[in-house]
C-alpha cells in the first residue's frame, strides 16, 4: 500500500461507536463521510447495514470481527481493496477464557455447581489438575501463542497444529494440518481456536472424538461450526470424552433448552469468551494501529487473505 | 538434628500407603516397627488413631497434611521431637484450583451452568477479565509463590500479605498482616491462602467485605475457619462483593442444602483443591525429601512451630 495523500476515514455505521472518532483522530486520521473518504472503518459484527456498494475511493476497509465468515457469505468482501479482519485483537481475554473453561472442566465445576450435598468422595477421584498435561490445540494463531504461557504457567505442554507445520514458540510439537491424523490420540486435551472455513467445519465429528483419550476435555472459543454438536451427545453419553466446554456452538444461539444446557459433563458459556470490556479496547487498538499504518503507508495488521478464507 | 546413626523409620497407620514403603527404602531408610524406630512416617490425614503416647526414641514425626490445626487441637504434638507437616508440598494443585475458582466466578460459570437458555445480553456484562486486574493473596506462603507465575502469565498483578512483610517475588506489594488494613480495598480479588491459626480465624468477616471492591471474588483454598460463613450471605445478597469461591468451609463438610450450594454468586467445591492423584504423589516426595535429609543428618522441610501454630 503507498502512503495516503492524507488519511480520511469514515466511520460505521453512524453513531454506533462515538469513542472510535478519537481513536482514529489520534492516530493521524480524519474522520470525514463515507463519500470522501478512502477507508472505511466498520464497528458493529453484524453485516447488517454495510454498504452493498462501496465508492471506488475506499482502498481499504477495516472489519470489526476476528473471524468474518459472515462477510464472506453475504459477499460483501470484494478484491477491488484491502480488508482487514481484527484477527487477534482479541486473543489475551479469548485465551484466558479457553483456560477457564478447562480448569472449570477438570476441577469438576458442572457436577459440584449442580451439587445441593457435599460430594468430595466423588468428585475428588475424577478431579485432574492441567499440570502435567498435554494441551493440544488446533489452530494455533494468535489465540494459541496467548495460551501457550499460561498453560506453561500452569506445568502444561502444549501440541500446536496450524496449516504450514512450520513451529509455534513455546509448542513442544506443531504438526501441519494436512498430516495431524495422530494428533486427536497424542493429547489429554483438545482446544479448536481455527477460523471458520470450509476446510475447518466440523474439524471435531464423530471420527476425532473416538480418538481422543477418555479423560480428555474438548473446548471451543473459535466459532461454532467446527464442532460437530449432533457427534457430542454421543461421545460424551458412551465416555469416549470427559466433557465439552463451549463458548461457540452450531447452533448459536443455542435454542433454549438444548441438550447442552444442564448436561452434568458440558460447560456453554453464551460467546463471551471476548467479554465488552476488552472487545470495544481490544477494537480501538486494532484501529489505532491500522490508522497510524494507512497514515503511514505501511502494511496493514490481519489484511483478509479470500484464498485462506479469513 | 544430629546424622542419623541409621534410619529406622516407622510408618502408620499399618497398611495405609504400602507404596510408601518402597519410598522411604529409596531415600535409604529402613522400614521397621514403632518401638524399634527412630521416625515416625504417617500417612493418614485424620489423626484418629494416631498413638497417644510416642515412644522416647522416636525423634521425628512426619505428618501427611499441610495444615495440622487439627493435630494441634488434639494435642498430640509435643516439644519432645521435631514434627513436620507436609506444608507446601500440595501448593501446584492447590494454586491451580485457586486459579480454576477464581476464573469460574469472573467468567460467570455459575451463572452459564444454571442457565437452559443463551443468557449472552445478560452475562456478557457481566463478565470480566483477570488481566489487568489485581490479586490480593492473604498468607502468602507455598501456595502464593506457586500462583504468582499463573497470575503474571494471565495479565495480572499480585499482592501479598504476609506476617513478615519481607517482599514477596513475583508480588508488586507485600504488606505485613499487622499493616494490611488497607489490603482489602486496595485489590480486585482475594485468595485467602494462610494456615489455620488463632489468628487467622474469620480472618474475612463482614468489616472486609464490607471494604472489598464490589466486583470481587473471594476465593478460599485454605481452610474453612479463615472465612466467616455467617458474614457471607448478607455481603453476597447486598451487592457488596461480586461473589466467594470455597473449597474449604466453615462447618465443613458443609450440611445437605446449605445456603451456599445453589446459591447463583457461590462457588463450592469439597476440598478437592489437592486431588487424590497429586495428594499421594506430592506426600511421597516430601516423605523421601525428608527421609533423605534425616539419613544425612539435615535440617528437614516443614518443621512445625508451635509457636505461629503451623
Amino acid at each position: 500500500m503507498t502512503a495516503a495523500a492524507s488519511a480520511r476515514i469514515a466511520l460505521g455505521p453512524d453513531g454506533a461507536d462515538t469513542g472510535a472518532v478519537a481513536v482514529v483522530e489520534r492516530a493521524g486520521g480524519e474522520v470525514v463521510a463515507l463519500a470522501d473518504a478512502e477507508a472505511l472503518v466498520w464497528t458493529v459484527s453484524d453485516p447488517t447495514g454495510f454498504p452493498a456498494d462501496l465508492p471506488d475511493d475506499i482502498r481499504w476497509v477495516q472489519l470489526p470481527s476476528a473471524g468474518i465468515e459472515t462477510w464472506l457469505a453475504r459477499g460483501l468482501v470484494d478484491t477491488r481493496r484491502t480488508w482487514t479482519s481484527a484477527i487477534g485483537a482479541y486473543a489475551r481475554p479469548v485465551a484466558e477464557h479457553a483456560v477457564a473453561l478447562l480448569l472449570a472442566g477438570l476441577r469438576q465445576l458442572p457436577a459440584a455447581l449442580a451439587a445441593d450435598t457435599w460430594r468430595k468422595h466423588e468428585l475428588m477421584p475424577a478431579t485432574r489438575t492441567l499440570s502435567g498435561s498435554r494441551v493440544g490445540i488446533y489452530g494455533a494463531g494468535s489465540i494459541a501463542r496467548a495460551m501457550i504461557p499460561v498453560l506453561a504457567a500452569l506445568g502444561a505442554e502444549t501440541v500446536a497444529v496450524n496449516r504450514s507445520g512450520r513451529p509455534v514458540p513455546g509448542a513442544v510439537t506443531t504438526m501441519a494440518a494436512a498430516e495431524a491424523g495422530g494428533f486427536w490420540r497424542s493429547v489429554d486435551h483438545v482446544v479448536v481456536a481455527a477460523p471458520a472455513t470450509s476446510e475447518t467445519r466440523h474439524l471435531v465429528g464423530a471420527a476425532e472424538l473416538e480418538q481422543m483419550r477418555s479423560h480428555a476435555w474438548l473446548v471451543n472459543v473459535a466459532r461454532g461450526s467446527l464442532v460437530d454438536t449432533d457427534a457430542l451427545l454421543p461421545a460424551l453419553d458412551a465416555g469416549r470424552i470427559a466433557g465439552v466446554a463451549l463458548d461457540v456452538t452450531e447452533p448459536e444461539p443455542l435454542p433454549e433448552g438444548h441438550w447442552l444446557f444442564g448436561h452434568p459433563r458440558a460447560i456453554v458459556t453464551p460467546h463471551i469468551a471476548n467479554p465488552a470490556s476488552t472487545l470495544v479496547q481490544g477494537l480501538h487498538d486494532r484501529i489505532s494501529e491500522n490508522v497510524s499504518r494507512f497514515v503511514r503507508g505501511e502494511g496493514l495488521v490481519g489484511i483478509v487473505d479470500l484464498d485462506s478464507g479469513y
